[in-house]
Parts: structure tokens; C-alpha cells; sequence
């Protein structure tokens, strides 16, 4: 698969510098490519613990995002899924390193283990003080001796980060980072492989199945699993971790392999915090990538007891952005529906006039309904004529409940009839046009100005002007010359109708996907409707 | 393809639920599920201008995860890719608006328009003041007069946001907001077609192929066009952004679509601000995803002209973790290679029993080099004895740059060279094991406390324990005898390789993947050699 990459060779330096180039002066990297490949904090005085972490690419954020204020000191990076070599672990080392000394956080993979073994030693030959933690948190092989380390490493660098910015001594921030090993726990879960740049992509997950116990290098899991729903998904999780946990309270971390899409990772937070192990799952980091395995389409969950000195480490601000920070778990807050969902329903009232007026114009709407179909089927599918004669059928119908002697509530309750009974776009238009003349009217403006309102209205929510070939071009020109009788104001309508025949480029609603020679010569449906109004009106139907 | 959720018809509200458990209290949804799921900021008390957005689903973490101090007030949420209902966005709005009024931010699609254009008219017959800005930035498709709106929308949400946060009135938010929207411009790309939940995935992007300016709603892009590596895909991107943009500074915002690595993110940085506009992009938000379309493998780039003004309310800190900040451009900042990476070179100097001493062991291991390689192919591939002949081989040849008269910095040197030469794990074992040995004599230990310290060091850092079927099994009881004598020393090293030969399980090193039966009544070759080596020192080899 194609990915957004230059070469493999200079993938990582690249993206490093992309890194570094937005991280708003807080980073820099030592003067080593492409060997040497080390991200660093600027703010960085040696005058406490330094902590050093890293290892082969294609994790991101981890380890390079995490380096800043409250977590890592130097990233020593590798290419994508290879230990950096001894050198560039011991120039992180050097680069950072004061009298405080440093700690290694190293993930349990051999190349990690001894290229920062050997760097340390190299490091303690120019007497510095160095020590080196081992992080393995995969339970995915119960009986493995040498766990894998992956995403709980997170909690190692957060807690360790927070006693090391507050200034606690070697010893102090080793021997936290030694009681977060001891207790994280983690495991991992995929519906696919992850494309490894510039080599083919394994097609080893079958349909309908996932891999669960998962390292973050691409390599099998430890079991191919039945696949069913993100539900069975958390739960054969849990089934992984359950056992090998207290009884106290967790925090946990959701970790997005890469690929998941942030609605898959709300569902499986969802399910984590329902599960048999909910109850314990005090804080939650993320759902976030943290410790990816490139794009692969899965997620890690791992969990860590804590106390007090932990959860206050855990939440202490820092500068990464990577990091998502740790939030109690809580149930999810509702507040009720607010009052007025339920439209204001007009109090009806009689007008002999208006009421005569309103079955007149709806009446004629109706028949119009097959020649606004047939001119309609040019351009579409043929349904403004009953679209419109269905909305004046509900109007007939509604008459009895309609405020017929209030113009401001008649425009309102018009309009939200019509919300009621017409479909699709149309009508949702004609219900904002007869609303926003009714908020005109209720605020002061005569019957032509408040249609006018509307007319600026729907201009505004549906995006069509002037000449798009709508009922506006015919709609617009009528109001305009309303103020000069009804005669004027019909005979706008009909011009403007006329010409929409000659707009052959739509550029509003369903006609603007017609080709060109279909629209010619027609008129508008909706613009033919207007003007068929304004002309019965007047009295010239 | 399989996807962590549950039902589709649930997919959003258990999301949205997974969010709101994890937000620390600072959000709520209103209790209107299924059919309303908007999410509400929690620390609101409607003193100010609310700012409400939403839309389709999918482009998580669009809009819920921008709820918060700072940003929206608001988010309404509809199925995948479907606008909320008139009622959900009149539910936003009437939650969260006071006197101040409530802006809704609108992307330019119809449905969005229509529904959330309803809404507004609904709460305005309340009495209430609200506007309605529709984002339209995506100029994929120049002669289009409805352009689509897509990620450049964030820079209405957090400018808009920070005025109203300030406590600026509608008019003035609204009024930036149009200023925002009359400015910004964006296009995307994508290497690969989106997953829509309980859809077949659509195969249209062939390989060698990409899709220039896409909606985020998994429609064609307006373009198929060659694909040829990431400067290149973001060297078309900018040819369709620079005619849409003006000579001053500018910011970006580098949206993920979905599906893209954080490395490939990085990259695609860097290629901007090496781009031909990238001397115009004084700050960038992200890389990040923003605005995504599900798992859209693609990435987008939207540019907005800024002055003084928008440049705080940009930077303006936000409750919002989805929110990556706002951060000046700059050169990569690097830092120089520490001292120190060339290795200390020991001086050397002479004690002709020392060298006699060592030559006769490196003699010795020589001598067993076919009889190790025979002992290795049993569970291995036969390298043993080479491996340690060799590095025999290779401190006779140093010699003479060996500080033989001190036996701390002899330790060193040694390690040195056998870091150097001897390939693989067992090299930087043993690289380690002189190293630390010489630490420790250096810091006070005798001949046989230095050895067991290097001891120590390697099996925290290789991870072998005694009983894993390793060289330890030898040399941890012969170094515990030592102190007795030589005889006792090498008698422990034979019974301790001797017991090798009945570990079946191994549990470190490359013997662990070796069946048990292959194992069986075989010495481990590491164990053996450091037998024959105390057996030849105590002179009964």
C-alpha cells in the first residue's frame, strides 16, 4: 500500500524534523543524522534526573512526542521497528545526563536491552550515574519469562516524569519506575496487520477473526480469536488481564494500535468501563494513540494499581501534547432535554378574508401539481408539482388550527406546518422562508418586508442566489415590484420564471448535477410555481 | 472490513458515552438518545455567546472532542456522514444560550444548511439571538459555488471560540467568524477510501494512485492523479492552495483524515514548510487529526492569512484535549554531538604475567572452537565456538594496546574491543560484562567482586536468570567458588555446565525457540565453554 513517505531510508529524519519544526521551541535533535537520530528538550539544565527512552520508530507519538516538561528528558530513536544503535543511545545519554544522573526506560526487546545496556555502560566509564529499568508489561504469553514491553511503558515515563521534574534523586525515580513495572499489566488486539514501509503487507488476519496478544512490531499475536463486536473484543481483553490484577483500583491506558478511528476507540472505552473490570478502572488515559504499531487497526489496554503518589504523578500537567492526560472515570453526565423541543403551538384563531385568501392560493397550488411534475421531469425527478400540492392539501387540512387573524403567528404556524408535512429540502426552505417572515413581521415589518426577511433568509441557509435557477428568480423579482400593485408584482414573477429557462448552469439543488442541455429552454419548476401564484392572485391565472 | 463497534445504529451514542466517561466532568450530553446527541460543556452558565457546530458524524474528533473552555459550547452529533435532526440542533441551542446569544457553525453541506438553518428560526421564535455562519473552504472544485466546508472549519471554532471565551457579543463573534470563513482555504488528499460502518469498502483509488481535493464524507475526490511520494503529493497540494492565497503570513492547519501515521504526518510537515509557500506559513496547528473521515488514509491542508489579533486567539489556551495548539514555524533546532562518543582510549602499558595469563585463556578458547560449534548445532547454528574463538583472536591481536599493569582499566579495554568486534548479542554481552566489571573495580572490588558485578550487570540487562540454560548456569557457581580456590571454582563451572545438558526449557537466548527434545542431554555451549576455560585455568584442562 501507497503511504505518504519520500524513501524508507529517510522516513524517520523527515518526520523528526516535521516533529520538531511545530514543537514551538521546546525540542531540538542532536547534530547526528541520519545515525544518530535524538530529540531533546531545549528547557533542559541537567540540574535533576534526566530520562532517557526510545527505540525503534513507527510508535509515534512514542517515544519522540513524549519528550518535554513532566516526561522524557531524550528520545533515542531507531529506524521503523529497529533498536537505535549503542552510540545513539549514549549521545542521548551524554546529551542530557548531569550530576543527577539519568534513567533508562527500556522496553523488553533484546536489541533495546542491550544497545542501551552497552550505552550505559559506556556512559558509566565518564562516571556518570546511570540507571536502566526494563518494561515488561505483555501478558499475552503467560508463560513467557521475557515479556514483551509495549504501552505501559507509558505509565513508566509519566510517573517517573513527575517525580524527576519535582526534582527527586536517581534512587527515588529507579525504584517508581521499578514499582510501575511490577505492577502494569498489558495486552493487545487487532483486526489487521500494519504496513511495514517498503515492504508488502502481511495478509495474515482472516475475516472475521483478530489477533490478540500483540507486540507493536508487526509480529503475530499469540492467538488468532474469533471476531465478534467491540464488545467480545473487550471482553476476551479482559478475560487476558483479569487474572493477573488485584483487587484494588486501576488506572487504565486505551492505547490505539494506529488504526482505529476515534469512534472505534469511544466504543471500546465504553466497553472497558462496562466490563467485569469497570469497577476498578478508577482513571482512564486516552483512548489515544500512545504506543502505536504503525497503522495497525487495534488497541492495547493496560492497567497499573495505584495509591495517592501515583494518581497525583499521573495527573501532573506536561508539556507533550501526545500525552492525553488521566481523568477519573466517571458515569456518563446527562443534562434533560431542555423545554420547547415541542413547538410552540399557535392559538387558532378566525379571519374570514385571510382564511378565503389562503384556500384560494392553495387551491390553485393543486392545480398546478401535473404540469409542475411534467416541467420538473426535465431537470428531475418529477415531483415539485406534488411536493407543492401536497403542502397545500396539509394547509387545507391544518386551516382550522391556524392563528388565521395574528399575520406573525399565521407566518409561524404556516411554517411549521410545513416542517411537518413537507419533505426534503424544499420543504425545510419554505418552513425557515414563512418562520423568519413571521420573526420579521412579530418585529415589525409589513407583510411584503417580512416575506422579504424570509426570502433573505433562505437565501442564507440554502445558499442560492440570484440567477442559480431556483424559485428565487422568480420569487425575489415579485417581492420587489409587490410594493406597485399585485399586476407588477405577478408580472415580475413571470419574467423571472421565463428567464430561468435560459440559466442552464444551475449552481443550487439537485439541478446543478443536470448537464446543460437538459435545463435549457425549461423553466424552473419552483420559479413556475411562484409565478403561477402571483398570476392567480392578481387575478391573470 | 471488521470494525470495533458493536451495531451501527449504536456505534455514535456508545462512542459519544465512552467520551463523556473520560472527560473529567467537563462534559454532558443532553438525555435525548437516540435521536439527540448533542454534548454539552459542563462548566457553562450561558453569560456569554455560545458557540454550537456539529454535523455527520465520523470526523471524530469533530466536533465532541472540541467542546470545552475555549472552543464550542456545544457539539451536535448525527449518524455516520448524516446531519443531525432539526430537533437535536434546536436541542444544542436552547441548552446552552442565554441573553448573550449562540452562533452556530455550519459546514457548507445542504443538509447541515437546512437542519441547522431550521433550528435557528425554531429558537429565534424563543426569543433568542442567533446567527449562522456556513464554512465553505475546500477549493477543490474552483468553479463550484457551493464550495464544500471541511477541516479549516477548526479555525472558526477556536477563533470564534477564544472572542466568545473573552466575552465578546454575538455580533462581534459572528463577525470574525465570517472574516475567518472569507479567508481560509483548504484542499486534501488521500491515498485510499474510507470505511463506512456496515458498508463494503469502496475500491476506487488504484495503486500509483491518489485522490486530490476530497470532501469527508468518503466522496470522489475532484481528481485522480499519479502518486509519486509525499514531497510530491504536498507540492500538488500547494499548486491548488497558493492561487487561493494572499502574499502575507499565514497559518496552517495539517489535518489527518484518518488513516495516516504519525509518521507520514511528520513528513508531510516538513514537506509543507519546505514547500514553496512554507516561508508563508508562520505557524501550524497539528499535524493532528481534526476533521477525519473515519479511516480516510489522507491528509489536509487548510491555510488562513493572519495578523495580530487571530494569532492570540489561535494561541489561546483550551480546555479541549483534541486541540494540538497553535505553534510558531521554525528552523529545526539542533543541538551538537556530545563528547564522548569516540570511545576512551586506554593507555597501554606492560606486566608479562598478565599477558601471559591472558593469551593462555584466549589460546585456550581458540582450542575449543570446533567442539563448541559441534556442541551449538545440537540446538543452534554452530557459531558458538567461532564466535568466541574469534574474539580470542582479536584481543591477542590487541595486545599491545591493552593497559595490562591495571586490571580496572584492562576490564574496560576489553570490553571495548569486544564490542567492537564480536557481532551480535553475545558480543554486547560480554562487552557489558568487562564494562561493568570494570566499573566495579574501579570503585573498590577485588579481581573476583569486579567479575561478579559484570555478572549481575548482564543478567539485568540480557534478562538471563541461572536454570535458563546459558553461560550464567557456569559462571555464577564458579565465581561463588572462587574465593576457594581455582579447583573448587572450575569444579563448580563443570557441574554447572553439566547441568545445562538437562534445562529442556529454555528461557533466554535463541534456545528458547529450540524444542525440548533437541535440548536434552546436550551442555549449552555458552555454559561449556566458561567450564573448559576455569577448567583450563586450574590446570586440569
Amino acid at each position: 500500500m501507497a503511504q505518504f513517505i519520500n524513501r524508507k531510508e529517510t522516513l524517520v529524519t523527515e518526520a523528526i524534523d516535521g516533529l520538531l519544526r511545530t514543537a514551538g521551541g521546546r525540542l531540538a535533535r542532536l547534530d547526528g543524522y541520519p545515525h544518530i537520530k535524538v530529540v531533546v528538550r531545549t528547557d533542559w539544565d541537567r540540574s535533576r534526573v534526566a530520562l532517557v527512552s526510545g527505540g525503534g520508530s513507527g510508535h509515534e507519538p512514542a517515544h519522540a512526542g513524549f519528550v518535554g516538561q513532566g516526561m522524557l528528558t531524550a528520545a533515542v530513536c531507531g529506524d521503523v521497528f529497529a533498536s537505535p544503535s549503542v552510540d545513539a543511545v549514549l549521545a542521548g545519554i551524554l546529551a542530557v545526563t548531569g550530576k543527577a544522573g539519568c534513567l533508562l526506560i527500556v522496553k523488553n526487546y533484546t536489541g533495546d536491552r542491550l544497545n542501551f545496556g552497552l550505552a550505559a555502560e559506556r556512559a558509566r566509564a565518564f562516571g556518570l550515574r546511570v540507571s536502566m529499568v526494563v518494561v515488561d508489561d505483555d501478558v499475552a504469553l503467560p508463560d513467557l519469562p521475557q515479556p514483551r514491553g509495549v504501552a505501559g511503558t507509558l505509565f513508566v515515563h509519566k510517573i517517573a516524569g513527575a517525580l524527576a521534574e519535582d526534582g527527586a534523586d536517581l534512587d527515588t525515580v529507579t525504584d517508581a519506575a521499578q514499582r510501575v513495572i511490577k505492577g502494569v499489566v498489558s495486552i493487545g488486539m487487532s483486526l489487521d496487520t500494519c504496513t511495514v514501509p517498503g515492504s508488502p503487507k502481511e495478509d495474515r488476519i482472516a475475516r472475521g477473526k483478530a489477533e490478540l496478544g500483540l507486540g507493536i512490531h508487526g509480529e503475530a499475536g499469540a492467538e488468532q480469536v474469533d471476531f465478534d463486536g467491540a464488545a467480545q473484543a473487550m471482553e476476551m481483553v479482559v478475560d487476558r488481564l483479569a487474572p493477573n490484577i488485584g483487587s484494588g483500583p486501576h488506572v487504565a491506558l486505551l492505547n490505539n494500535l494506529g488504526g482505529a478511528t476515534p469512534l472505534e476507540m469511544g466504543v471500546l472505552a465504553e466497553e472497558l468501563v462496562r466490563s467485569r473490570i469497570g469497577g476498578q478502572v478508577r482513571w482512564l488515559v486516552g483512548p489515544a494513540p500512545l504506543m502505536t504499531s504503525l497503522d495497525m487497526q487495534g488497541f492495547s489496554v493496560s492497567l497499573l494499581p495505584v495509591g495517592g503518589a501515583d494518581e497525583a504523578a499521573l495527573q501532573a500537567p506536561v508539556a507533550p501534547w501526545a500525552w492525553p492526560g488521566c481523568h477519573a472515570v466517571g458515569d456518563v453526565a446527562t443534562v434533560p432535554l431542555p423545554d420547547g423541543l415541542a413547538p410552540i403551538q399557535p392559538i387558532a384563531s378566525e379571519d374570514a378574508a385571510t382564511e378565503a385568501f389562503l384556500r384560494d392560493v392553495c387551491t390553485a397550488l393543486i392545480a398546478c401539481e401535473t404540469d409542475l411534475n411534467a416541467l420538473d421531469a426535465k431537470s428531475g425527478d418529477g415531483d415539485t408539482g406534488s411536493t407543492l400540492a401536497g403542502a397545500a392539501r396539509a394547509l387545507l387540512d391544518a386551516m382550522d388550527r391556524l392563528p388565521l387573524a395574528d399575520l406573525t403567528q399565521l407566518y409561524r404556524a404556516i411554517g411549521l406546518e410545513l416542517s411537518q408535512t413537507m419533505g426534503g429540502s424544499s420543504g425545510v426552505l419554505l418552513a425557515i422562508f414563512f418562520a423568519a417572515a413571521g420573526d420579521a413581521s412579530g418585529g415589525g415589518r409589513d407583510a411584503t418586508g417580512a416575506l422579504k426577511a424570509g426570502l433573505d433568509r433562505i437565501q442564507q441557509v440554502g445558499g442560492a442566489r440570484p440567477g442559480d435557477r431556483t424559485m428565487i428568480d422568480a420569487l425575489l423579482p415579485a417581492l420587489e415590484a409587490l410594493p406597485q400593485g399585485l399586476g407588477p408584482a405577478a408580472q415580475a414573477a413571470r419574467e423571472g420564471a421565463d428567464r430561468t429557462a435560459q440559466m442552464t448552469r444551475a449552481k443550487a439543488g439537485r439541478a446543478s448535477y443536470v448537464s446543460e442541455d437538459k435545463l435549457a429552454g425549461h423553466n424552473d419548476p419552483g420559479a413556475e410555481a411562484v409565478a403561477r401564484l402571483f398570476e392567480h392572485i392578481a387575478g391573470r391565472g
